[in-house]
């Protein structure tokens, strides 16, 4: 009875845990570090610099339009790789289930990590499994954990945002937010809005190829928080003043009418492939050129420059359609739960 | 209101999540790497081959007799990485709340993790944390993933295991999984039994300092599925037929009173601080002798030997106290859960 379904048995660690491994995980993500199935994984890493990242998905709902819990577990990890201007390489893959889930689900997410897998060239080196009890979890929970290859001349950080640097977006913001507020409210939208769901990887490299490695001063990744949170980040982070325009932010129309509706800013709406980067002013038409070369960074812009260093009072500053300065303050409240 | 328990704003990578996570984990787990916010760590790693691991923690209840969620979660990544025969370095974070989590569970988790990473020397290096809402997860659910430096020389693996080959284990098996059963019942025990939760690292690097490293054919932690699911993945794993005997095995009498009591087989109950190693067998009293010289190996025994060489049928046989044998084998059904 219930063969259908992830049984309490599957979180054992004996013979229901073997096989639903071995069918549903090993045969997608098969690899020769992984199928090894050791306690650990033993990695050839040929460099001295590593980086190292971890992030939990307990979005709400796991299929949404664009992608799904198991796609988002992958990118949202690569591009925390990436952001660092680390080559994603290793991933590992920690996942909770709730007792009574549908193992068809639990193939189709099997199947979306196998597809991301490959697309962001990296391998799954490590996974393990767990079972709660029905109503100890929520359907389920992905974490994942990855390792990235650091080239020596690439030293990016939060501290080194300086005056004149630019800031570039790498496309439309707050699609993957309302995509997902969208989903969970009844709203009665025509217009199904996708989340921006996808690996980071490609587009650093292309851009680490076309400019110097010190002319890049920092990467982030605009998730929960948003594009207001990460320029807060950076702002403190560098002690600085950054001023962005409103008409340069890429937002798309529907994205617009959606925060309208429902009284949201799309500056704090999370993104789940899109970048900031701050960059040397000299070069960053020549990274923005390069980013529209790329799908992901087909509509990447310009939004707006570091103004100047400011020990005291680090801040954002917004510069209006209709001429004013707003400041664009940490997020506080207002949570929107289980985006990621 | 509310102040004092995990509230979904904790969860929204704004101003509530940034002052959870400095109140509570920086300040404990603070060190260069980890301090600096970054969307990825930069590690150095001055070796060419490194181990890497994932688990995920759900065990139930959060806090037992010997530990907690927090230090069970150290240890068990630590041990994966030491049963590679690696030093475990760094480790990632990522914590899953359920929102009304009392902030002081939150404070003494993060704690406890904190007294962990220093016994067992190893760094936090990124970590994540996600809050869901009410219902959704069973109070705190923690992963941690691993990297250790792996000396070139140490080459073990689940392929290892040879004929004539000694079984060892480094103390008494099923206090663990004896002691969470324990904590979960209402039974009217006098004696509690603590879990062996504990770091295994440094006891792995001793014995590594004692013998030859190809003489460890391999090392595994008896964790979910115990003694008998880690035998039976080795004599699968080496395609060999193991021969253990049930009166050298290391058992507490009170491990053994709750397991008749409760009518389980103590060789399947969880450990979370021995080690199981497959020696060359002159090399095992020198193993034996090496361990009783720690804390954590003070009760280490040889059980059994690596009998012969079998493609077609891999299995795990006890000699009994009587005189008989039997098959030992993967555990089927009877799933104790969140076990880890």
């Amino acid at each position: 009875m219930n063969q259908n379904k992830i049984l309490l048995d599957h979180g054992s660690g004996g013979l229901a845990t073997k096989k639903l491994i071995e069918e549903f995980f090993l045969s997608r993500l098969n690899n020769p570090v992984l199928s090894r199935m050791e306690d650990s994984a033993v990695l050839y890493l040929p460099a001295d610099k590593v980086a190292f990242t971890t992030d939990s998905f307990v979005i709400d709902p796991i299929f949404f339009p664009g992608g799904d819990i198991g796609s988002l577990s992958v990118h949202g990890t690569v591009n925390d790789l990436a952001m660092q201007g680390a080559k994603p390489k290793f991933l590992s893959l920690g996942i909770i289930m709730e007792e009574g889930l549908e193992l068809k689900v639990v193939e189709r997410i099997a199947e979306s990590i196998s597809r991301a897998v490959k697309e962001a060239d990296v391998l799954i080196a490590a996974a393990d499994t767990k079972v709660v009890g029905k109503g100890q979890a929520d359907k389920i929970f992905i974490n994942t954990s990855g390792i990235g290859i650091l080239p020596n001349n690439i030293n990016l950080g939060i501290d080194k945002a300086s005056p004149g640097d630019k800031i570039i977006v790498s496309g439309f913001i707050g699609d993957h937010g309302s995509s997902i507020l969208l989903a969970r409210s009844e709203l009665p939208f025509e217009t199904e809005i996708l989340s921006d769901s996808a690996p980071l990887n490609r587009l650093v490299e292309k851009v680490f190829q076309a400019v110097p490695a010190d002319s890049i001063r920092l990467l982030r990744d605009p998730t929960r928080g948003g594009l207001a949170t990460v320029l807060n980040e950076i702002s403190e982070g560098s002690r600085v003043k950054i001023e962005i325009s409103e008409d340069l932010i890429p937002i798309r129309p529907e994205v617009k009418s959606v925060c309208e509706l429902l009284g949201l800013d799309p500056l704090y709406l999370a993104n789940e492939g899109k970048c900031v980067a701050v960059v040397d002013a000299k070069y960053a038409d020549k990274v923005v050129n390069t980013m529209h070369k790329s799908d992901e960074g087909k509509y990447a812009a310009i939004i707006g420059t570091v103004v100047e260093k400011t020990d005291d009072f680090p801040l954002v500053l917004l510069k209006t359609r209709i001429g004013g300065k707003r400041i664009v303050p940490l997020l506080s409240g207002e949570p929107l739960p289980r985006i990621c």
